[in-house]
């Protein structure tokens, strides 16, 4: 993650959850549901989750969802997570990518389970064009 | 994490997330929830959510919660990620920990903010005897 993302999600000060907030840690559920942006500031989508690699404990891919209603016909779009930094002035992640240019992107709806393919990490970061390690 | 955790929290087949699952990954919202077990198998707790570093991307802490009703009068363990371990046989986290041990520990309430203090994080480690880098 971008060294600039220095502030988690909107918070405000009655938030119960507000203590998840430090300069150096982010709360796993304060990134769940943050808004992305594309660089012109449009809106994207948001995180819905984010997957963890088991044996380096590092954080792999942020998923993003948008479309749909109520997880009917929602598209879940995972990210590198090395692509999204945190924006302060639009309170969220940016991501380096359009509406459009995420139609091609890897994705996949609720009932799908891509990543019990092991190839299907990799083409996420083909297509983002960032080193799969 | 333990090279043991290959399998995320139980799910069942009409689980909406269990496409979350993979042999390498788990998804954020797996792990909260996730039961944790002192080594006897007394349930201690479950994972609140989890701290990542912000800049490394590394799951540092996982928050554990117990006590408490609709979160009044609950308490907030952080324990090093690397201490957890994944047992398919409890379906849950053990850490090397008594519910005893735990009264000394460090925690917070829900209104506290610990983390802002940059010496937390260490004092978590001291506590539970594991290098904090």
């Amino acid at each position: 993650m971008a060294d600039n993302m220095h502030k988690p999600a909107g918070t405000v000060a009655d938030d119960p959850d507000s203590f998840n907030q430090s300069h150096d840690l982010i709360a796993s559920n304060k990134v769940e549901g943050t808004n992305v942006y594309s660089p012109n500031d449009e809106k994207i989508g948001s995180i819905y989750n984010f997957m963890v690699d088991k044996k380096s404990g590092k954080v792999s891919y942020a998923v993003m969802s948008f479309g749909g209603f109520l997880g009917l016909g929602e598209r879940y779009h995972p990210l590198p997570w090395d692509n999204l930094t945190y924006d302060t002035n639009v309170g969220g992640y940016v991501v380096n990518v359009t509406r459009e240019q995420l139609d091609d992107a890897p994705s996949y709806a609720m009932d799908e389970d891509p990543w019990n393919d092991p190839a299907y990490g990799r083409r996420v970061h083909e297509y983002y064009g960032t080193p799969y390690i």
